[in-house]
Parts: C-alpha cells; sequence; structure tokens
C-alpha cells in the first residue's frame, strides 16, 4: 500500500517529499499511473486502468454523482464503480455526501495536476441525451401511453436473463427505427419482448405487421390484451428459439428488433433467428440491444456480427436503459445492423448450454426482504427471486450482494 | 419501359387499370416494387432498390429539397441520385421547383400508398444534428476562431484523395474527443490532417502532447504558422505513410484522429500508422472518419478493423461534413475504435499501388471556367484540377460532371 499511501493525506510526510511548501505535492506521472494500475489490479476491473480514470472523469464532471450514475456514464459495472469509490475514499481523494460522491480538496488537486482534467461538464447533448434523436409530439403521446402499459409487466425472470429497459428507453427504440426509415411500411419481428417494445411501435401506426416470438406466456399474454384494447393487430407467437422459427415467418420481414441474452451463445442463436425472420439472402436492418462488454468479449461479438453478414452501420452506447438492473451498469448500446447475403448459426454450431449468463457465469445474489430485514441467498437455479416469498409474508426484496461461483 | 410507364400521368390507359374512377390507381406492392428495383437497376445503385426508398423518404420528409441535401441525408453519391430523380421526374413522381425537388400530387399518392409513408419530418435531434454532442461557449469560442484559420487553408491536392471537413465538423470532432475523455492530459497524433482538425484540438488546451504528421508540406506550414500564432505548441512532422513512423515516435500516443484515403488498402495503411502511434501492445482511442460504402466494401473494412484488435466502440453516421465534395455524398461516418493488443499491418500486406481512390476507380472529372466557361477533362494524373489556369486566366472552376474509366 505504499504507492496509495503517498498520495493520502499524509503525502508530505513521505520521503520524496518531505520539506516542501506546497499544501499538496504533485505526484509525477508514473507515480500516479501506478496508482491508477494499483487500483485497477486491486478491483479486478476488466477494463484496467483506463476503467479508473473514466470513473474519475465522470465524478469530475458530475460531481457529487451516484454510483448509480457513475455506472450509467462509464458503462462499468456497478460493484466494480462501488469498489473504486471505497479505495479513493480511503485515500481521501474521494468524499461523500448525500447526493454521491465528490472529490476532496486534495484530491481535486492530485487529479488535476496527474491527470490534467479541465473540462468540468461534459458536452453530451441535453436534449437529445446523446441519442441523436428527439420524441416529436407524436412519440411523446406514445410515451404516455405506453408508461401505463408498462406498468404491467410480469416480476422479471433472472434465469433467462429478462430485464425490463425503460418506458422512455422502448419508445426511444421505437421512434429511432421510425427515423431511419424502418418502420413505415414494414414488417417487424421482435426476436423476444421482456421490453415491450413493441407496444410503442404498434401504438405508431407506421408499420404494416408487427409479429412478437417469445418464450415467455405471461408476455405474450400480456401483449395480446393491450394489443386487443388499442387495436394495435400484433401478432404473438410462442416461441422457444432454440428451435427455428416456423416455416411461414422465413424471409417475411424488414426489420428485426432484439434484445438477447448478454452470452456470446444467446447472441449467436438470436440473430439467427433474426436472419431466419429477413431470409438469409435477403436485405434489412436488424437492431440490437446488448451489453457494453471488456474489449475481447466486445471484438468477438463484433466478428460474430460480420460473419454472418451484418456491417454496424451505427453503434451508440447507452441507448438502452432498464430498470432495476443497476448491477449490469445500467445501460446497454443500440446498433443498427445491415446486411445481404446473411447467414445463421446452424444448429451444432452454438452451443445450447451456454446461453444465459447464469449458465456461463453462475451467481450467487443475496436478497433482502424489504419488510422484515431477513436475507436470502439465492443461485437462481432451484429458487428464482421473482417465485420467493419470505417467512413474513414479504414479496418485495432488495439485491443487496451478488457473487460470482467459480 | 412498361412498368414505369404505368405509374405515369398515362397510368389509367393501361391494360390493367382502365375503366377504374380513381383518380390515382394504386399499384400493387409487387408491381411497385419491381418499379424501385428497376430504377435502382437503370442507375446502377449499388445499394439496391432500399437506396432508391431512402431517397424517396428523405424527399417525403424534407420537401422541398436539393440533390445535395439529399446526398447529405441518405449517404448515397450526389450523381446516383440526379439520375434517380430524372427518372422520378420523367415518371411524374416527383417535380421540382427552386429550392429542389418535391412530388407532384400524383407521386404523393402512390408512394403513400406503396411505401406507406407517414412521417413527414425526420426525428433527428435538432440541436446536436444527431451528432449527440455539443458545442457549449468555450468551443464556440474555439470555431469562431478556427473559422479564420480554416480560410487560409491551401488548394485541396485531388491526387492524395485530400477534401475539406468544414470548420464545424473539425471543431466538432475536438469536442467530440474531449467529451470521450480522449484529450484531457493526452498526447494525440494526427495521421494526416488536411482538415486541420488539429486546430481546434490544440486551442482547446486539454491535450499535453499534440502531433501532425502529413505528406504535403503546404498544409504543414500553415499549421507551424497557426500554431506560433496562437501558441499551441503543435509538432509538425513531415511524412510518407507508405513508411513506418519513427523510432521516436512509435508507441507514445494515447489519441489517434485520422480520416484516411477511402481505400481498403488507403484505411490498411493509414490505420497501421496509427497503431505504431499507439504501440502495438498498448491501449488508446483512434478515432476514423471513413466514407459511407456499399455493403460488401463496409463489410471488408470492418472485418479489417476487427483483425487490428480495434472494437468500433461507437460509430456516428454522417458526423463529417466536408467542403465542396458533394459529388462522394459529402458526409463521411465518425467512428471511435478502442482496443489493445493491436496489430498493424506489415510491408508486403499493403498494396501501395491502391491507396487512393484515382488509382483504384480512375476518373474524368469535367470542369467549368468560372470566368468563361470553357470546359477542361481531367484525368488526374497529368494535371491536376487545382493547377489549371483557363486560357482567359480564370483560375476558379466548378466540377460538371465525373465518370469512372473501366
Amino acid at each position: 500500500m505504499k504507492i496509495i499511501g503517498k498520495i493520502g493525506k499524509n503525502a508530505r510526510e513521505t520521503e520524496e517529499t518531505k520539506g516542501t511548501e506546497k499544501e499538496t505535492e504533485p505526484l509525477d506521472k508514473i507515480e500516479f499511473k501506478s496508482f491508477l494500475t494499483k487500483v485497477a489490479n486491486d478491483t479486478k476491473i476488466a477494463e484496467g486502468e483506463k476503467a479508473v480514470e473514466d470513473i474519475l472523469r465522470c465524478i469530475y464532471r458530475n460531481q457529487p454523482i451516484s454510483t448509480k450514475k457513475i455506472a450509467q456514464y462509464t458503462k462499468l459495472p456497478l460493484p466494480i464503480i462501488a469498489k473504486v469509490r471505497t479505495i479513493l475514499e480511503r485515500n481521501r481523494i474521494l468524499t461523500r455526501d448525500k447526493r454521491g460522491a465528490l472529490y476532496s480538496e486534495n484530491g481535486l488537486n492530485i487529479i488535476e495536476k496527474n491527470l490534467k482534467f479541465k473540462l468540468n461538464h461534459d458536452l453530451k447533448c441535453p436534449v437529445c441525451n446523446g441519442r441523436g434523436i428527439v420524441l416529436d409530439e407524436y412519440f411523446e403521446n406514445i410515451l404516455k401511453k405506453h408508461k401505463k402499459y408498462a406498468k404491467k409487466r410480469p416480476t422479471v425472470n433472472t434465469s433467462i436473463d429478462q430485464s425490463f429497459a425503460t418506458p422512455e428507453t422502448a419508445t426511444y427504440r421505437a421512434a429511432f427505427m421510425a427515423d431511419r426509415g424502418d418502420l413505415e411500411g414494414k414488417r417487424i419481428l421482435f426476436v423476444g419482448d421482456d421490453d415491450l417494445t413493441s407496444i410503442p411501435t404498434a401504438i405508431s401506426g407506421l408499420c404494416d405487421e408487427v409479429v412478437v416470438m417469445d418464450i415467455d406466456d405471461r408476455l405474450l399474454n400480456l401483449i395480446d390484451e393491450i394489443s386487443k384494447k388499442e387495436d394495435l393487430n400484433i401478432k404473438t407467437v410462442k416461441q422457444d428459439f432454440r428451435n427455428p422459427i416456423k416455416n411461414e415467418y422465413m424471409g417475411t420481414f424488414d426489420t428485426i428488433f432484439t434484445d438477447p441474452p448478454y452470452t456470446i451463445e444467446g447472441l449467436k442463436l438470436f440473430l439467427s433467428r433474426g436472419v431466419e425472420g429477413l431470409g438469409e439472402g435477403g436485405e434489412g436492418a436488424l437492431y440490437l440491444a446488448y451489453s457494453h462488454k471488456p474489449i475481447d468479449e466486445y471484438l468477438e461479438l463484433q466478428r460474430i456480427i460480420n460473419s454472418m453478414g451484418f456491417v454496424i452501420y451505427e453503434l451508440i452506447p447507452g441507448f438502452n436503459i432498464y430498470e432495476g438492473s443497476e448491477i449490469i451498469g445500467n445501460t446497454t448500446f443500440l446498433a443498427r445492423l445491415i446486411g445481404k447475403n446473411l447467414k445463421k448459426f446452424e444448429e451444432g454450431e452454438i452451443d445450447l448450454n451456454k446461453l444465459y449468463t447464469g449458465e456461463v457465469k453462475p451467481i450467487v445474489r443475496h436478497y433482502k426482504c424489504l419488510n422484515c430485514g431477513k436475507i436470502y441467498e439465492i443461485d437462481g437455479k432451484t429458487v428464482r427471486i421473482e417465485n420467493l416469498t419470505c417467512e413474513c409474508g414479504g414479496k418485495k426484496f432488495k439485491m443487496i450482494k451478488r457473487r460470482k461461483i467459480r
């Protein structure tokens, strides 16, 4: 901990800086860099010291800022950010108030001297929040309507990686696809739709046909119900994506939307069903929402996309925001893929035992009953949180801890 | 021309529709689709009928609109758009007024019935123009300053694919890099800088070091001059990118910016110099401005990027706008690439005879003297337009025609 000690409050007492006059002695750049490296190593942050720097920059521009907001900005997992915050507080670089993390005076000096931060705000467009598109009055009204329906969603099934995008996100997705010309007069297929993106899409009244395929009856029933009430004419199809889609749907779509499980095999599977929908020889656009990944995994992901004949025509980090999934960094990117001469993965080319994150990286979660405080350990295999009732009768829980099983 | 004839003004007189009452007889969808296919074939549009549809949609949402603006929106080459416009006018779908293309009443009916267009405006954010970032007061002032300097740029050298991004584009690039945290305290290398992006970047005062490498002495001298006047401390290096960069610069940069020739070999070469700057084992961000390409070429481009170890972390179509290059569609995308364990292409893996578009697709251009009207044919090999003086003494020309040499 020698290096860390040196940039704490006692910095002046170390050999190197003893007897100097200044309030804060500048660390030389190399020394500070090794501090960053140490923080990165101590927190086992896959993205390395660059990620630590990203966190520091995010706080610099937005302080005071909550851990959750830092996760949204930096696209890093929340537990990592919490760990980094703790180390930086221990070294008196950061402090905290009710609203979140902020720099100590000393910390600010150290950071400005070593990382040369100057911009105390970011330049993200305040109107579109970096998405590049806006909701006009028409889509604002769709959002209003959709908010009502989004509340009716069933509890998430974490074992199949369900998590709900916010109603805003679902509506922005519909607006985005409309803007890009992929809705008007088009037939759109949702390869899975736990976010209910089909609802604002269909309410827009732009599509020729809206089809939702999903394995979850609860979702399909809800969509049917809303569709009937709003006269949306959405077609719902129960579909296990481990099997090809029905013949009658092969090659009949112009546009695909999917927010697949954030595993490589899940990506291959869901994109393959999308390719079936577009037709292998066909053209069309596929919208992919997917988690920000460390570089190695990200590279594999893009190579898979290219190998299927898709070009990443557009990619917007942080486009999608989810409810209650702060733990995974809370945002995903949205990519518009276009292609021709598409090629799906065939049976045997996808490992069906590694579709869901729980299968690839088994995780134990600790939940606290919001009524009595009792804590439950859940591994997602035998009991799922959405089926749990506390001894006290409580049904609402908060995740308080999360641990990978090695 | 039978199919085209059917949707013209004489539509009602054809066999199929004779004797019907309606003013505009709806074509069934398949028939209209074959019309789109025919337009796509007649204009040899690489992007197919989807591109024709994109043009129709763009006009629908923005009419009346100039050919140049259509090119900016659709990212298609201007001569293609001009051809499509001509065919659509001949078929009385489009008409024109002083401000540009618009639909005839008949055309509007046909389009709305067959393509089901409804959105009469796009949803692009009016504040950031889809770029996702804005210039704050600080960068607005930088833009003001840079506009003055941008006027001093030498004439473009088309034989090495020079073309000038607008001062706004250069400033937005600097702001974008600043927002993403790639300028503060960083060392940035410009692999080529005919756009003078280094100027607003350096004026921002955020970087530790700004180095510009280019083969064009005129540009380097201008940058030196501005750097001296504004005390920017930009280092300029004359560099033929066919050779590796000097040893002293290898692996010394955090951020790279490049707007290479829009050929596959040009991309490989310039990215390889960028990798040298970042260091093969190193991390860092590389900003790439590059032309929108037909899908096959686009796929090859993305595979090359991935093969070097870069991930496309972000990609914004139409980010960069150029002066006087309406002919190439006028906009390019901006991608932020990040990577680690980067790998450059070695000597022998790049075909140095196919770096510039003039080498890959030789082109003859016709220029008209703006003074006396005399027309010159230029193939870019013997005489370049920037060196041409008309017999009348005129030095200003307008490109009026462009033809590939097969």
